[in-house]
């Protein structure tokens, strides 16, 4: 971030505030960070919210149902994320001390 | 719909059924399904999950919320979409009975 | 295209022999073409290539399969392109002498 | 604009200030603005770009080179969104008082 | 796919289907599911349907054809993506035993 | 490229001639690239155009405000794709003997 700028260090700003708690819980807004990641097929943005949803608590079947929300809009295109998301899924429940997502896109 | 296929068929079937009340309610998967058609920007596409939405009573705020997400995820090319949100949003405030979600993206 | 320089002229040349008959026919080029318009969904790009699948004699059958796949690869949200796709087809066969694929995306 | 939470407020700020003058100028920011549009095949965006690169004085010429890179790094899907930029910088040129470019995606 | 759901499971289902012989060959419609996953810039997807491609028989000239249409249409970011094409291409032919396309996406 | 057609030539040929001085000076185009190759994010394309201005003498404020706009006009989905931009900038500046942009997306 030593090159930013005062425009992108202000944009970085709104994108942690902008999945706070608000009317809409921060779990919530996790999971639409997530499904708009896979539609758009972006794997480092797809991996910092999958850990944020873990985080928040997310269950197996939360997510499945985001991802199914993902794959009919976005298509089969989608299908090689979605594989990547539960293989890492799967190694975050496997380890106790899962990554903070403190570090965006890191 | 008189061309379709079996295939089309099938996906059309499962398009529906993503949505239903599941692990998720079906307010907070139509909301996914509006934030991931706004980050793609498919005006048929929000305008029926906006519908949908209204009809699950989404909130004012939980609208905004959710369109702010797709702002940061998609950036400044969704913004002509999102004041096409606020606009229909608002024609349909203003009339009692909207027009009902059952003729997908018709 | 009276503002068009050197560049822009080329790409248009290319663009109209990529679709020439070769080791695969003119037909089938047709319908990648459409089908590539159809994920990217761009209104314009699909009319002009759903007009040269007509000129090319493509049948109901052969055009529903295509459309089927670009269903499947690029998700929901090409739905509402689909149905203008079919709108548009049943006009052409409504009228004897449909539009001439001459000025592309015209 | 009425509904905009403070996220939102703070992008169309940021949204504004990314085209000042700079270590680049207005003008090449505003170039670079439409060839995004363009790529991403965003109709209003590019208008409100069309507009601001008129009003900063952009030549024919100049714009021609724009659309033409557009135009090879995005493929023929953004022909249909050239020929729109052309019909409308005809139209702004027959026409001495051009709009101001004050209501962004307006 | 331990944790899908049962509409991915119907989503999967159809996405083998819709490859299948039917009014157009199943070589063609995997030229389209090349060409689709070439413009979307899905390399997973282009790896899987370049299997099948070879499967199914098809030529360097008829797989140099498809490729160029995917390039007009999706502009020069597709060129990592076709060079990427070329080296698989050549390495499977220099192996007998291609690898089967059974694990879509795998 | 042993098996690229004609028609594939000519577009490498354009795609080459595209960002020669003109009425913009090849550093602006460059930066256009750039851009473009950003809200599109493909990372072989922006790391050609990346090296190509190191080549035309970008400085890191121009560099900086280039990506703002592309962050701007596509969003958090950008950042992933910016950071590794600044990492490869940095090592082409310690390194005296940078790798020159001959080969294109090499």
């Amino acid at each position: 971030m030593k090159y930013a700028g005062i425009n992108t260090k202000r944009f970085h700003n709104i994108d942690r505030q902008v999945y706070n708690d608000g009317a809409l819980k921060s779990k919530t807004k996790e999971l639409m960070g997530l499904v708009s990641s896979l539609v758009l097929r972006c794997d480092d943005c797809i991996m910092y919210h999958l850990i944020r949803c873990r985080e928040e608590g997310v269950s197996d079947k939360e997510l499945e149902e985001t991802l199914a929300i993902g794959l009919i809009v976005g298509g089969s295109i989608t299908i090689p994320h979605i594989r990547r998301v539960w293989d890492a899924w799967d190694n975050m429940k496997q380890n106790y001390n899962f990554p903070k997502g403190k570090n965006k896109y890191g």
